[in-house]
């Protein structure tokens, strides 16, 4: 067994207390072995987080990470307009390439935020799965299914890819990935599929990961046609497990919060790309006191513009108390709940807390910068002062990932610019 | 004269959009000579821009810096819990060595993040003009009264302590100062005070700079008592001039929203402070599209909790397009144009543009971090998803002020300790 101790700072502990602790680390079995005053002797390795506050490993539960690429190529639009005039033919002009060229750049930008884990649909699988097993980070990963407007055959054969990655990757990258069935959402793809796919997915033990209720435009059709909420639509075909989770559930009834608790299925909950798109405020306060699990997710980078952490917890916050009328509401402690064990939960993995028998995976947050200053309250500062450029280093699996702010499992100067020159010509193919 | 050129970057011209060019500065004037690709032949000094752009100081309209002390002191309270268990309590055992600690401390925050201008209500100003002149930023200062629950005595010393500074510091720290007229509220100063005081600053050629319309609870009572809307209360007491301006405005109506762009008053949108208290959103695009002057600010470091103005210009396009159910709505350009030129109109300050002729305020903003590539639109970029620990210089009238992320004019390590060891005795003050 190699050993590193993370030492010398403070801990944010499970019950969101915070304590001057040592973290020890089994390389190794990438798992924490003991947190406490005088635990590590002799280590292999040490991480000093002297001046820093050890949280555990941020955890976007919902991106689409390739969509870096687009980041800023179209802001301010409806979401309509949007997709059919930039997004989707940018998205037609994707190369295998540029997933995992966009998917590197995420990957670098989670890395350097405290974020070891996420959750992700788009397309090209394999190259996410090569960029997740080579930066060390930790994933769920899916390949998202959309049937309206596609001929059998297609639809077929995109489900029957979805399912084939979903149980090849399924275990990758040293058990550091798994997967979901990912039919895009509830209104795209078309009911016989559903359940069909749910009963094989079922079948292979595999959990299901799609978009529910972001918009009105995806509850008011099923409302109209089957007069039903769209949850109980979900949940008549057997989509609400308690291993399943669903992205935004912005517009979501009374009755459909009872059924999310009742089944245990979990929300990723988007404020910024909810925000951004005029989507509407998911209401984060009523699904936490009902007992739903709720995890937080930048989205993808297109509707965001990052994939930071920080600023997600910090707008679930805000915008928890303006949807509301209650600053009381969803507290500092909350959303850092919702970023750390909250996303844990969502992608099924045993992350999001710093104990003993946990993955370690982590994050170390420098407290010196004027901005954390003074030090009254660090959980209120995780959620409402600090940003990804705090974290000084970021650990996953036991593997740092970032020492010092350095990056050391890619090179990011390379995929800074491989990232900028097929943005470039993404844009071109796109518009000719 | 002595020069400097800001060279080898792009630059965010008044059209918004980007070009390369190099900034050339008059470091005695403190004012932009000339903006091109050959400006600068044989500069005093250089302020390497290269992969930069070059953009306007940014200038936080509305603030109480000092209150930097209570961040995180208390949060997730309703309003009212909040000012009257915690913050009233805290401010009341303020010395002035804490203002002056708070007001470094939220100066080198500001200089960090790429701020170049401030406007600040709060108490013990020569501590903040002090904190002002050494650190070479810029600044309209002001002392802000209460006289509600006041004997007269005691409310008329307040007002007079008000008008002396704003007398005497307005044009301090080599004319980097200037002071306004503070009456703390439309509801919180009686009305016999604000139509006197208005007309003792009006004679002093003082500007007026108040909170107004930032609840429900100071808007119903006015209507209540005198069946008029707020702003109009205070336009009869001549309280909307062109060079006032008033802080949030979130519960304006149309015939306010009216006024205002009559009046030629700007208003200074705090997004994250009314989020954060649940006061509500500002119907910024109805008064852009009114032609009202729209700045922003972050108020006080206990209702945000920071004084970086990049997240106010994202949470004003965010919550934007929240308010209005409208993704176009607020655009990236948009809230640019609040944090530069609006600010600087609000504040009487010719800056917010990079071009000749204008102060030499700007800030250098680095885009080589993954979060910032691809470069497809940098406007975007600096709304949506560029921070304050992005920004490499900042310079004010013609200083350096930060270069390569070290802050020259203020000791930050002595700022930070100092700010620490006082709110740690300010709270045990408060909490005696």
């Amino acid at each position: 067994m190699t050993t590193m101790l993370v030492s010398d700072g403070s801990v944010l502990r499970p019950d969101m207390t915070v304590r001057r602790a040592d973290v020890l680390v089994d390389r190794d079995a990438g798992e924490i072995l003991a947190v406490g005053e005088d635990v590590g002797e002799d280590p292999d390795d040490r991480l000093d987080a002297s001046g820093g506050l050890v949280i555990p490993g941020l955890v976007n539960a919902h991106t689409h990470v390739s969509m870096t690429l687009l980041r800023g190529y179209a802001d301010d639009k409806p979401l309509d307009a949007w997709l059919q005039e930039d997004i989707w033919p940018a998205e037609g002009a994707l190369q295998a390439e540029d997933i995992r060229a966009g998917a590197d750049l995420g990957i670098v930008e989670m890395i350097r935020s405290g974020t070891t884990a996420f959750g992700d649909m788009y397309f090209e699988v394999p190259e996410i799965v090569d960029a997740v097993d080579e930066s060390g980070m930790r994933a769920l990963v899916g390949h998202g299914v959309v049937t309206v407007g596609k001929d059998e055959e297609v639809a077929i054969a995109d489900f029957e890819e979805c399912l084939d990655v979903a149980e090849e990757y399924n275990g990758a990258a040293d058990g550091r990935v798994s997967t979901a069935v990912m039919p895009h959402s509830l209104t795209t793809v078309a009911d016989e599929y559903l359940s069909e796919y749910t009963d094989r997915a079922r079948e292979s033990g595999i959990p299901l990961h799609y978009h529910a209720n972001e918009t009105t435009d995806e509850v008011d059709p099923i409302v109209e046609e089957r007069g039903e909420r769209p949850l109980a639509y979900a949940d008549d075909r057997g989509m609400l497990g308690p291993e399943d989770f669903v992205a935004h559930g912005v517009h979501v009834d009374g009755t459909e919060i009872e059924l999310l608790a009742e089944r245990g299925t979990a929300v990723v909950h988007c404020p910024a790309s909810n925000m951004k798109l005029a989507s509407g405020i998911a209401p984060v306060q009523r699904m936490v006191d009902a007992g739903v699990t709720v995890a937080l997710g930048t989205d993808g980078a297109a509707s965001n513009n990052d994939l930071d952490l920080f600023d997600e917890m910090r707008d679930a916050a805000m915008v928890g108390k303006l949807a509301t009328d209650d600053a009381s509401a969803v507290p500092a402690e909350r959303v850092v709940k919702m970023a750390t064990r909250g996303g844990a939960a969502a992608l099924g993995i045993d992350s999001g807390r710093i104990e003993a028998g946990a993955n370690a995976d982590l994050a170390v947050v420098d407290l010196s910068a004027p901005h954390l200053t003074p030090h009254h309250d660090l959980v209120s500062h995780l959620a409402y002062a600090a940003s990804g450029s705090d974290v000084r280093h970021t650990v996953c699996d036991g593997e740092v990932l970032m020492r010092d702010r350095d990056v050391l499992t890619v090179d990011e100067t390379a995929v800074v610019e491989r990232a900028e020159r097929r943005a470039s010509a993404l844009v071109e193919r796109a518009t000719e």
